[in-house]
């Protein structure tokens, strides 16, 4: 059966998160964004939810939940505030490197002594291996240099590295420089520069790499999931009391319309999340499945959004209400793990049964 | 869990179905499109599967299949011939007006007799109840009037018109005059006008009128997916196989996107059409998501046919391949059980909580 009850177990962890999601995140993204940063208590009270470790198998201490429990939850979490959740799961998609490729070890060597520190920090980056790119990273000798521009934290203890081939691990050699970050502000934003950073360990193996690129896709859809959710759900409360030309303006066609248009693209975008990760947590080939849901979620919430402010009107553009920052959120996630094209580079590879890759036009035809 | 494994006893009625779709329909459709009505022999052969029977409750007789099995069924007859569909399966989605507002005592006494003849037919009409409309039906004095300007069938014994309020069976006192299709070919095309025709029998449940409705946007958002995905699959595989500048057309980033765009289209298209369809099965309210999955389905569908017609090129519109059929079926589809606006209005209604209707603003203004 086609069941998307989240089941018993599930329904009260979804619960608690959507109260953590409602009460602190929704209520102090403000704060959040003008600090750059999450206050201790909070990063505190998220970590005693002990959703660090949901997706462990249990031999390891974890709770064992799934690839789709923890969507449903960072739904939840991306309805908030996904900035905030960014900063506050700090292992976050990097866990996925480390035990696709790495394994139970390097999770129980590397994870673990973390999960219990809320300030423990690792950056997963991808290497999209194209040397051609001005900056870009380059792995020779054991050693990476170059210029990751942004990623959205402020600091990382640790720094894992996913390519086409797999996974490197990082723990020196690199230094963050503040940037000012206009989506996700509350994760922080910084410009990493790596120069001769040695290489302390060295997993090689694409599938593993492809599956771990895959979920780190699916852990980004779904928080695009829950901004799309709350633009949506935002805008039509707007709309369902503002007034004109004498009736609510959600009640005018060209408005109800476009309401309905907004939440079939958030239903559609969770039912494909949900999909792949089902099919991850069967044991199925999911990385077609975990790209399309990426670029499904990333263009669809580009759709509702800016749709979101629009029904706002002028106010929607101003600070003091959430609409901009939606917007902000939903381009600021779409670029993340690999962004969109790459994840199009990967379904149509899968379709087209390309070997190697599909390469810019432009690339292709400069050489 | 979240499964589209259709499950065992579905997994066999699927193969059957395909290997009906593939090796009768996908054969011989330019035959039936040709003579605009599908030989004995196949209507026969459709007559032994069974399916008719496939969703009336065990206690009749029936195979106690729900929403789910049907909407999978369906998906791959249109993937074979949406229009022979209509044309084998004379009974259709009337059976949900019947079903919904009859209760089991009108189909026994309605559909049970008409159930072992091939050639039984009773037509679906929908009833917007504008009657601002040039032509529109017309009720009063228990007797309809008033003209349908096209039908996707030759002729039926039996008439049931679903309106918001409930339902009417009509059984003389109308005519068909035959058309020219365009799409659907298959399953013929009339006129109908009725003139005086007594109402035999009424029902009156706008609730029940809903889920009717709901369950027969789903019957063809179903068939939808299934054009979608030959066109998508046709597509796909021709642009594998034609080299253009010196590798396969598919491997050309542009078109190796736009795959991915399409295959991603039918993929959310079916997971509404399932979700809608897993409501309706196991008693939830479904009415809204069957309106927002044939919205999906259809708008997917004028999406991916036009496309997979471009990437075959000027041989695209040529008759001999079935492309410009998809994107003709994709549009004729999309018109039926009250067309895309009507399903929009009522997901628009359900989410903006609207009573009454969301009035076209032409007409709303004109007042």
């Amino acid at each position: 059966m086609f069941e998307l009850d989240p089941g018993e177990d599930l329904t009260l962890i979804v619960d608690v998160v959507q109260r953590f999601s409602t009460d602190i995140l929704s209520q102090q993204y403000r704060d959040f964004e003008a600090n750059e940063a999450i206050p201790e208590a909070v990063l505190n009270s998220y970590s005693a939810l002990g959703l660090s470790a949901m997706e462990l198998p249990e031999s390891l201490g974890g709770a064992g939940l799934g690839s789709r429990a923890k969507c449903t939850i960072l739904e939840e979490l991306g309805y908030g505030d996904p900035g905030a959740t960014l900063a506050l799961d700090g292992i976050g998609p990097a866990l996925y490197a480390l035990a696709e490729l790495g394994g139970d070890s390097a999770v129980e060597r590397i994870i673990l002594p973390r999960l219990s520190d809320p300030s423990a920090r690792i950056a997963l980056i991808w290497d999209d291996g194209d040397a051609r790119k001005k900056d870009s990273l380059c792995r020779a000798d054991n050693r990476y240099s170059g210029t990751v521009p942004w990623l959205p934290c402020a600091d990382a203890d640790l720094l894992v590295i996913l390519d086409k081939q797999g996974a490197s691990l990082i723990e020196s050699g690199f230094t963050f420089s503040p940037l000012r970050g206009s989506g996700l502000r509350a994760a922080g934003a910084a410009e990493l520069v790596l120069d001769q950073a040695a290489i302390i360990e060295r997993w090689d193996e694409p599938a593993g790499a492809a599956r771990a690129l895959a979920k780190w896709q699916l852990y980004i859809a779904a928080l695009l999931v829950g901004v799309s959710r709350v633009a949506a759900e935002t805008s039509r409360e707007y709309a369902m009391e503002r007034v004109a030309f004498g009736k609510p303006i959600a009640h005018h066609q060209a408005l109800a319309f476009l309401i309905t248009d907004m939440h079939t693209a958030v239903d559609s975008s969770r039912l494909l999340v949900q999909d792949a990760a089902c099919r991850a947590d069967a044991g199925q080939p999911f990385v077609e499945a975990a790209a399309t849901a990426f670029v499904e979620a990333s263009e669809n919430a580009l759709f509702v959004t800016p749709n979101a402010l629009q029904i706002f009107g002028g106010q929607g553009f101003m600070q003091d209400l959430p609409l901009e920052k939606y917007m902000r959120e939903a381009r600021t996630l779409s670029l993340l793990a690999g962004g969109i094209d790459r994840a199009k580079e990967i379904a149509g590879q899968a379709l087209c049964r390309i070997e190697g890759t599909v390469e810019l036009s432009a690339l292709a035809l400069s050489r």
